[in-house]
Order: C-alpha cells, then sequence, then structure tokens
C-alpha cells in the first residue's frame, strides 16, 4: 500500500502506517459498488496518515507494543478521521479536496452518507475484533461526540463575523485537536504507557491538533491552490472565519463589515482586498505567534515522556509538521 | 417515559422500554440544541418500539437476565435504528414520517446527518459502558453494515421496474429483518441463553422482520393517509417498488410499463390506475400469502424456544402484529 513520501526516512513506521491501511482496506466488504471504491479512494488517497502516525509512535510509550493491536487501534482512528471527512463534504458543500472531486460530487450526497455510515461501522469493527479493551471504544465515542460538536460549531457559526478567538478556539479543539488527542491517548493506552504518560500523550495531541489547524488556516490564506490542493480562502467563501480574519477584525471591524455583510458572493476582487486587510492588520503574523505558543506546549509535554527512538521521531516529525510551509 | 400503548398489557416490559428511552435520553449530552432537540423529538416520538420489546423480551429466554444490561443493549439498538431512520430519511428525501415534518426538511440535511451520526455514537456509547462483551459490539457492526447495504440497494433499484421478488426479498433482508434479527440475539446472548437458543432467536427476529416489512409494504398500498401516518403509495411515487407491485407487474408487464416508464411525476389518476392493477392482478393478495408463510416460520423458530411468561408475551405480541390492518 502506498504511503506518503513524508514517512519515508522511518521504514518501520512506514511498515505499520501501510499495514494501518490494508487492515481498513480489509474491512470493505460492502456489495455497492460505489461505495466500495468510494472509500477504496479515500484509503489510496496519499493523504499524510498523521493520526495513526501519532497513534502508532505513541503505542511505544509503554512496553507491551504489541504490533497487531496498535495498528488495530490506529486504523479505527483514520477510518473515523475518513468518516467524519466525507460527511463534512456534504455539510460543507465542499466540492473539491485535495484537488479530487469528493464523493457527494461524483455521486451524490445519498452515497456519502452511507459512505460515511460504513466508515464509521468499519472503525468500531476493527476496535472490535483486534483492540485488547473497551476503553478505546468509549474514547472513540467520546472522540466523535467532539468532533461533531466542534463541525456543529462551525456550522452554525457561519456567516458571523462577531466570531471571538475564544469561541475559534474552543471549535478547533473540537474538530481537529480532539482526534488527534485521541489518536495519541490510545496509542499509549493499548502500548501499556502508565496513566500519567497517556495523558502527557494526550495533552501533547491536543497541543498538536490545535497547532495544525491553525496552520492550516493560516496557509488557506497564504497558499496557493496548487500546493495547497484547496482553493485559497476557500473557508472565507463558505463563510467560516479563521484565526487570522479574526485577528485582523478585532483591530479595524469596519474594514471588514462590507464583504462580510454581502449578500452575494465575494468577488476576486473582494478577496484580494480582504487579503491585503488581513496583511495589514497582522491576522496572519498574530495567528502564527499562537500557533508557536502551542507548538512549545506540544514539544513541552513530549519532552516528559520516555526516551526511545519513538520519542526522537516524534519530535522530528511534530517540529517539521508544526513549522510546515505548505 | 410515554412508551407507546401497544405495551400497556405488559406491565414490566413497559417500564423497561421506559428505561430504553431515559438511558437514550440520558446520552444526549451534545451542546448543539438543534441536534439535542432533534434527538428528544425522536425519544418522545411515541414510535412502537418493537426492536427493543423483541431485544427485552429475548433477554429472558436464558437463565442471567440482568435487567441493566438487557435494557442497555436494547437501547443501543434503538440507538442504531433511530440514527438509520435519521439517515433514511435524508436520502429517501421523504418530507413525513409519522406525519410530522422529518429532521431534515425542518432544520436541513446538515443537522440530520450529525443528528444520525451522533446517534450511532450514543448506540456504541451505550454498549461500551453498560453491556457485558465484545460481542455485541461486533453483532452490531455487521447489523449496520447489512441495514446499509439494503438501503443501497434500494436506492441502486430505484425506477427498475425489472425488480424481481428475489432482490425484494434480499432488500428486505438487509434493510429491515436484520436488525430485528440483531435485537432477539443479541438480547438472548446477554440473557446466557445457548448458542443454540440465540440461533433461534435470530431466526424468530428474521422472519418477524421479512413480515413486518412486506406488511408495510402493502399498507401502504391499502391504507389511507391518515391511519397509516404516511402517503398512500409514497414508495412508488419515489421509485421504490415493493411486493405487491412486484407480484403484479409480473402478471402483466406491459399494463404497468407507461407508468413506470413517466419521465414525470404520477398523478393522483396515474395512482388510482395502478392501485386498480394491482387489485386487478391479485397484487396484494399474494403478498399476503407470503407474508402469512413467514409469520408461521417465526411462530415455529419462537416455539422451540423454553417455556417461560416471556414466551407467551412473544406469542401474543408477534401475533398480533403480524396481523395488523394499519
Amino acid at each position: 500500500m502506498r504511503v506518503h513520501q513524508m514517512w519515508d526516512g522511518y521504514p518501520e513506521l512506514k511498515t505499520n502506517l501501510s499495514s494501518v491501511l490494508s487492515l481498513i482496506e480489509s474491512h470493505v466488504r460492502v456489495r455497492d459498488k460505489t461505495v466500495a471504491a468510494t472509500i477504496n479512494n479515500l484509503v489510496h488517497s496519499g493523504g499524510k496518515l498523521l493520526r495513526p502516525a501519532y497513534s502508532l509512535l505513541c503505542s511505544q510509550i509503554g512496553p507491551d507494543s504489541e504490533k497487531e493491536k496498535a495498528v488495530a487501534v490506529a486504523a479505527a482512528i483514520e477510518a473515523i478521521h475518513m468518516a467524519s471527512l466525507v460527511h463534512d463534504d456534504v455539510i460543507d458543500d465542499a466540492d473539491t479536496r485535495h484537488n479530487h472531486a469528493t464523493i457527494h460530487t461524483m455521486h451524490g450526497n445519498k452515497f456519502a452518507i452511507y459512505s460515511g455510515d460504513y466508515l464509521f461501522c468499519i472503525s468500531f469493527q476493527i476496535l472490535a475484533q483486534h483492540a485488547s479493551s473497551l476503553a478505546h471504544l468509549d474514547f472513540n465515542t467520546r472522540g466523535m461526540e467532539k468532533i461533531l460538536a466542534g463541525e456543529l460549531d462551525q456550522l452554525n457559526s457561519r456567516f458571523k463575523p462577531s466570531l471571538s478567538v475564544k469561541s475559534y478556539l474552543s471549535r478547533v479543539a473540537g474538530k481537529t485537536a480532539q482526534l488527534f488527542a485521541i489518536s495519541c491517548y490510545s496509542g499509549a493506552m493499548e502500548g501499556g504507557a502508565t496513566r500519567k504518560q497517556a495523558m502527557n500523550a494526550w495533552n501533547m495531541g491536543h497541543y498538536i491538533g490545535m497547532t495544525f489547524q491553525i496552520m492550516d488556516d493560516i496557509l488557506d490564506f497564504k497558499g496557493s491552490s496548487h500546493c495547497l490542493g484547496k482553493p485559497v480562502m476557500s473557508d472565507l467563501q463558505q463563510g467560516i472565519y479563521t484565526l487570522p480574519l479574526i485577528y485582523a477584525m478585532q483591530q479595524k471591524p469596519n474594514a471588514f463589515k462590507p464583504f462580510l455583510e454581502k449578500k452575494d458572493m465575494l468577488t476576486e476582487n473582494d478577496l484580494t482586498v480582504i487579503a491585503e486587510l488581513i496583511d495589514q492588520y497582522k491576522g496572519v503574523e498574530k495567528a502564527q505567534a499562537l500557533a508557536d505558543k502551542y507548538t512549545a506546549k506540544a514539544l513541552k509535554q513530549l519532552s516528559k515522556l520516555p526516551s526511545g527512538d519513538y520519542k526522537e521521531i516524534l519530535e522530528e516529525v511534530t517540529t517539521k509538521l508544526l513549522k510546515r510551509k505548505s
């Protein structure tokens, strides 16, 4: 199974990530060809597999890392992630993700809803069959709840320019950081880490998730469509206001008002002006400063974990990830 | 918690069904008011609660019925049923169910998708916290898979007049009979039934589900909108061809062809003519004969179970249910 090149330097991890994808694929037994193809496309999409990678690495904190079980926990997490991507695409009316047409535009929302439901099934089935305790399940369901809550917050706050930094961060804590935290925590627990170590892993995952999302939101303002695989300022066009914009708006609300109160689609020209305003009021710099704070917090939690090869990899990957420019 | 009056004669069962609803309700902790209200409306909708009732009754086949665990298994099943109802409504574009506006027309598909996802979470969370083994989970996920497969078959065979009795039955086996079978089986297993008894319960549930759906499809042709709480021939209008129509079409395909090949909505007049054709070619009688066969099979499986109060209730309820006229 092809795994993203970012893991080329870590052959063992790469092999395990390939097993994660194979395990998910082996559970795709739905007769419906559209749904099966849809899920297999996701499995072969060449995504970064960050969540399962963190889960696998954290399974080595404790003494009893059993490869098969660690792979199962990582696969259950990736399947939940895929399920939420599929349903979010329906909800966001997003029509491209990573430059491929999304499932719901290709085959209609109906198949997308079932494909997501089926991926939820796969996630729980993998846990039921391979993981060592029900504890993961409880965490996975709580995780799903929080993720849904974060997505709902986002849905409810659309086109509301009054969004505060606090409510932005609470949204991100749900929709992104939660699953990173669960990935690290579940991996640690499956590997026999102590409860304290598992909580360190949880916190580390939370901070990584926070930074990861803030960076993603920054890149939505900075990146070009080509590099990132999604249209620039796509969130803004959907009424999703993210940190760089929120910071800039705090400086000069009235400058943004005419654009955000527009009833029609924002034009190319509107977007250029908004980008300039964000630049002028240092929205990106301030968001970056907050991301750096979260990165430091993540690395501090990481430093508390016991030494080992896994820890060095965690440091390298986290540093690279949180400093990415695209 | 208000429970459907069909259970008035069985006070213990009625109390337990009320606990099932309370347990589901106690797990609704989502902050989003729309989603919470949506799920609570379902909990209080006054549905018949057939699946949890069968699960509870079957938990008394074996010797170790623990009330709390039996209620948990029944609640997990009802939550899955509710989740699939919510998502099916989005998929069916159905705009009324039991005379209430469905969730997706009231609040948009987006909230309906999340509400269904959240109900899936609740189902697995209840199992993780209260049930005694992972075995239920495996069955629940397999169950969900089959249900999805049945719904997908239905989606794919829409507006295809060539549908055979065999493929109709396979669709019903997935979308309806599977969850009845799981209800009976999981209840039996939780109550410490032997494997053989649990398989009897499974088969009984399967046949009950088959009859239940065939009866429902018959009533869609016979009932009035007022009694059944859904528009007459609603399936037909959505291109879902059910058993009475399939039997009648086998007799005289050409008589139905002009209607089923129509590009536009069927008119009131079209529907009247189709109803007369089904009558003429004995579609309903033949479907009823098959339903009666399945009822006999269900009662035969039931007769193999050990004696007890629960068994008498199962006989009464099943006989009444499968002979219902509305």
